[in-house]
């Protein structure tokens, strides 16, 4: 099994720290690697970056169709051009907002979700709504660190684990859910300082695409995630066109 | 007062058609200009259309803002970009899918839409259940006629009213939304053969943007809606960083 | 285009408040007039206003519709007879609570209502989830001055802007709908001071019902909306039969 | 416990019939009146109808609390002036709707409305909505049989029963409910024939009304429902003013 | 008519406390019968103890039948078994939750329930939402008092009492659910010094029941609650078989 | 890890089949184990036997606890038991439904569930509703195979493959979901009849509840899933007691 986790933004430290939250949890077996894509955002911060993201996800969907990748994860808490990367990928995607709630809602009743900027929180908001969480998310909180210092502020876990115990008492919620990428490598040591579970979404989105392969499944291929109808493309994403 | 009318797709024809129908609605005293972007597909038909038409939006709303714009209108059905528009424009943007589910609410107790492709209609579904309209919509259907085909293939008309007329009498439901740009110009004639109101989302849409400019409202302009934080943009799409 | 503005309730004062906001936002060529119904109660504040306002509202409908007015706004937070004037008017009819929430939600993720007296809060909750806005409508807020005192109490702009402030920050929502059509002339004052978009139901229902108009469109006029079947009636309301 | 059956309508022939079935219904020591408003619409079939059929049921409860009526049902599908009437009422007031989806959700996961007109259905979905059973409601179909025919029409057991035999089957629910007060003495022999129960609104209203009364419990005296602030009413209207 | 409630747990005085409760509420001409399981755990405060209590409760169902009862409460707050119960009682069954939150919803806007543990908050929503009161639920709070601890505890009133007054005003609720059969006998009291309906489950399902009894009406007799399939059970359960 | 699949019905052949789909979808270093209770009925095919069940359920999982069992599988389409078991299982516990259900919304916008009998169509959906997929649900499908006669039927895959293709065209879905764990072994033929994703949830189970441990993470071990309070079960249950 092969297994691509395309980090969205284009800060290759970044994706570092993601390859390896995700190379914690595969089993033997299982080949992997992340990229960073060549064109984009050096960080997810807005809709403005989760749009102009998508360009360069879908170019890493593309080029790992070639290499005949078994699965996709991506790994951005905004799960920025999911949709269209499942009508190009012959195997299953997952995002890694979708995968984290998934998994808190097997843990618990109710998840808060712990992210970056209060501006994101209207998105997770609206990505619990869609995948039908959104009676079982009781919160989402913001610590106001920016991504790209999430890794070099050393405030950071602490300021996670105070906002994740005080959303846990607050939303009366039973788990936590880690909105953002950059916080993969907090999970174990938040979870033990709150003592609750912490759902980091890119373990939550490998161990979801892999099981997905494992039985055999992958999105569905004809009606709306088909192949997209050929056609062309002007300007500079004429490539993108057939 | 200037509007901006954006196709999203890159097909000239298709833009002059919703510049026409857009005129039809405004009074006195509006400046409105339809504009096609640099970049992109030539028609949107899936989800990956719909991601790849970002950009080039973006583009018209960012110069739009050099040249003082007072609203836009984002004129694909799938409503791409919005939420990034609205960051970057000092004016309301306004989608025509929400803006014409918005006025068939106004009109009856529930609506049908009546798209192009059936591939189309889970986006659909989705943004009606964002807007607030997932009981108002009563059903999705599609006459199949890819989007570039609508003004040529001379049976339109005639599928479209067909399908409008079970649509209503299927889903009992009191109105017709068109579900593309592309059908803006059949309005008139559809709603006048099946004796019950259809709404084009173009013309709703530029109504609708032209009275909240009139109000003296745009959209909020601190929290999840305020300018993006700015950053250092990549490759390709390094121009759109800042 | 002929718009009637009908304030249900029977109170001179305000009718001219209403008329003045009302005519700040149309546009040349549209002919405006508010009117005062015959009969009700000289404010609403309570379900049992509400509905004995109701009388004299359709009163204005059926008197309009001999005028050809060519579309109506209910001036009342609480739209009160919307149904039926929808059945009677030729032409689209709009409630001021209606226009303001999907005003407010083009403008933001979600709002907050600053409302009158909290013994009207559960009817504002009621019309959010009819309208389809129930996740949008983030809290509902009572600044507890009647109706009639809003213009007289010099404390008014002072404690509403103070409430909407509050509000914003307490349900972290983006947008303020005053709820009250007698709070229509603070609406600029209050948005320049918390820094926020203010929708005004008058001013948004008389744009959309003229924008409506604009666009050829009218309540839907067989099925749930078509003209109620003749009958008679009796004892103070035989007038009302046919 | 004296309760009091409001028939909306101005007919007292339905009045009659609405007794009956009341009376078949309450046990030994509850003393009952049906009582026909002095003003208003011959039936009900319209929003038009039923807004000006409010203020006689209001005049009906505000002479009923001089009498000290314990509680009071309002004998029309639409529930018109619920609200209204429990804030002046001192004891109970339930609609016959509201009872009746109540009843039908303790006897099967779905139940199915059996109705006149077609043009009440958006009704019934919207009262099926606020009372919290748009997840049980599984469908409203209409017989097209006007109300007042209802009783003089020989067909009219026929045909209810074909139309709930063919919506328990259509719609995959459990229970039916009749969605129209004149309707009331069909209940039993429905039942019988497409074996599956049928709820009676009128049945239903008074022994739930009852058996609040029994349990000591009435509408919530302050908030909401409290009295309404006492204020001045004009025209034909002036006597519900204080 | 006979009527039989069902104690879940296993604790005699508390099923004494049931009996009296209900005894209040029933009129002339009806028998009732409170019955306390020959298995079972001896208070419900978890899932575990929630579903080791439903044998002993079909057992009371399975004896009543013999008896030609014609009716059932199930009378813990959980609603243990009640689709079950549905199956194979010929009357009706009614749960306390789903009666209280019934009877709540006739008596104002929304209701908040006042329950024993907090971990039981979790099911007391499940619950709400499954009978259609989602939106009707303000609020769920627990006085941290154990079931068996309610009746001995000289602060139960006072503690209950002020959980209610602080659940109202927090919640913005009009009426208080009393979330445990263990609590009946507060009802009254509590209701008067918080100025607000309180609703116990004992009493609204004994009304209920009964009220359906009198109606004709019993659960659905064919489809989902038909008589379940016969076959064998194995085991400590094997009497259950057939 | 070690894994336990508990069949809930007492039938060892079903266990067999079981295990086997359970087997083929764990990769290397899983121990994995299927058991059969030692009381209950023979299969499911009401509430009554699903009720029914749990005590031989809850028995396996407190057996599983003391072999140190790192994660449990309920592989009944019912998922009973399941909040009960996550209370007492120190790893987590993930039923055939909700697993199915979760892998089946990652495939496409929509699912249909083809189960066996009719009358268990309502726990289906009501499943869905708890889980989040109420909108994701487009259709629930049954064969009215019992349970039993699955395997040995010849007609079963065939009568599955029909129901499984009608299912994806009326109900306008994306993926099939298998509604009962006899149906396991069907899957892959299933799938390549229909050319369309088919969701086995034995395996969808098995490989959430391994990616769950793989990740580190297990049911909440404060409030609402804490450890039950211990006290005294009577009669034949009296040693679920403590």
């Amino acid at each position: 099994m092969f297994l691509r986790v395309i980090n969205p933004n284009t800060t290759p430290a970044m994706t570092a720290t993601i390859e390896e939250c995700a190379r914690a949890v595969i089993g033997p077996g299982v080949r992997l690697e992340a990229v960073t894509p060549a064109m984009g955002p050096a960080s997810i911060e807005s809709h403005y970056d989760e749009a102009l993201a998508v360009p360069g996800i879908l170019a890493e969907v593309l080029s790992g169709e070639r290499l005949q990748v078994d699965g996709y994860v991506i790994a951005c808490f905004g799960d920025p051009g999911l949709d269209a990367a499942r009508e190009i990928a012959s195997g299953p995607v997952v995002g890694i907002a979708e995968a984290a709630m998934h998994a808190a809602s097997f843990l618990g009743r109710g998840f808060s979700v712990v992210t970056t900027l209060e501006r994101t929180a209207g998105r997770a908001w609206e990505l619990a709504a869609r995948y039908g969480f959104a009676a079982h998310c009781k919160g989402v909180h913001a610590c106001e660190i920016p991504v790209l210092d999430l890794e070099s502020d050393p405030s950071t876990v602490d300021r996670v684990t105070a906002l994740a115990a005080e959303a846990l008492s607050r939303d009366r919620s039973d788990v936590i859910v880690l909105g953002c990428a950059g916080m993969a490598d907090l999970c174990a040591a938040v979870s033990r300082r709150i003592g609750a579970p912490v759902v980091d979404g890119v373990a939550a989105a490998v161990s979801t695409v892999a099981g997905l392969v494992r039985c055999g499944l992958r999105t569905a291929w004809s009606g709306e995630y088909a192949l997209p109808p050929p056609k062309r493309y002007t300007g500079l994403l004429s490539a993108y066109g057939s």
